[in-house]
């Protein structure tokens, strides 16, 4: 599983702009680096004006505009897309991903604190919380980092997350729903895939494979 | 393959305009349209003033907002995706594809003509022109449609599209790109991965699955 850790707060704390030093340090580290923020209003397709925003009113399911330098992919959704969803959907190949929000969520939590905000930490270790970022001293159970010093927590988070993770190298999913496989089912599914795929024509070395298997097609059974 | 068409047409030719009112027609019938336009000048990632965008602008590869509405998703590239690349990536389960532009793509297209603008048509058979919609007559040898009518290209579109069309039921991928399989290899790869799940607990019936395989990871052998 790619490592998640979700910063909370109380609104107007400064998540998103600690989270504007943060993410530099990390991609300076060599990390690719996702963020999903969870948003309440919509996307407010009227505002940007742009044909992909018209298209997506338009009723296109996805709508998509694509340059040389970045890629905006706008779906429509009728429920809310689960985070586990958008993790195998979309952030697969990042290192880390790092959530604005997702309080709710059992993921490990960092909360930013600042004291003219005042009251009591949002989370505790009941939530998950593993770190505090905060400009005042507080008396927490867990690590407190200095708002001021971003690159503390940033090697904080390469210690806990990055440098030790071993990637799951086989990924079932079921209906967009991750099956995790132990390590023998693991190894039995490597095996029997490049042994699948090494009789196929124009297949060199490659760093992935996919396989799906659309179960919902009905099968034109020929006649032998 | 996902089917996908190309609208072309000079600038101002309201290529935007008709795919508009083209969409939810395709929509009505019950068909999932994703779009997919090239754009050129980059997201104007500094429009926006999002969180989002900033996040993307601070580094973050992929920057995501989820809402119950929609999921917007921006993607910083080192060079643009190829068209399958996103077909594979974000467009897998539409039924129908609609691109604006890309007129160098090996892909049908349907070429949209004013009057007002003159000239020639900027396509013909040889670039996969499959029809016209235009203002006025025009001698073209393939089927000429109404600007004024999208419900015939729609009817056309479907006719074309979408009726007859068998999804390949297993889609494999090497490193992003597709591999076709001919039928025999897909009905046993059909049953192959059937067979790999089959013993796996807590599956029951599903739509699809995938299972993915990085062989970029180095593995560590057990000593038995």
């Amino acid at each position: 599983m790619i490592p998640i850790v979700a910063f909370v707060g109380r609104p107007g704390v400064g998540k998103t702009t600690f989270l504007d030093a943060l993410i530099p340090l990390l991609r300076a580290k060599g990390y690719r680096i996702g963020t999903v923020k969870h948003g309440i209003h919509g996307l407010h397709l009227d505002q940007a004006g742009k044909d992909s925003w018209r298209h997506a009113q338009a009723g296109a399911e996805v709508a998509i505009v694509s340059t040389p330098q970045a890629l905006g992919v706008f779906r429509s959704l009728d429920r809310e897309m689960g985070l586990e969803e958008l993790m195998e959907g979309y952030l697969s190949d990042m290192d880390l991903v790092l959530a604005e929000g997702f309080k709710g969520k059992k993921i490990p939590k960092i909360e930013i604190y600042r004291k003219e905000l005042e009251g009591n930490l949002l989370t505790d270790e009941q939530d998950n919380l593993m770190a505090v970022v905060s400009d005042t001293s507080l008396p927490a159970r867990v690590p407190l980092f200095s708002l001021n010093d971003p690159q503390s927590l940033a090697d904080y988070l390469e210690e806990k997350f990055l440098r030790k993770r071993v990637r799951e190298e086989v990924q079932l999913s079921i209906d967009g729903q991750r099956v995790p496989l132990n390590p023998f089912v693991q190894d039995l599914f490597r095996s029997l895939l490049l042994a699948m795929v090494a009789p196929l024509k124009g297949i060199g070395p490659f760093s992935q494979l996919s396989l799906r298997l659309d179960a919902s097609i009905q099968k034109k059974v020929a006649s032998p």
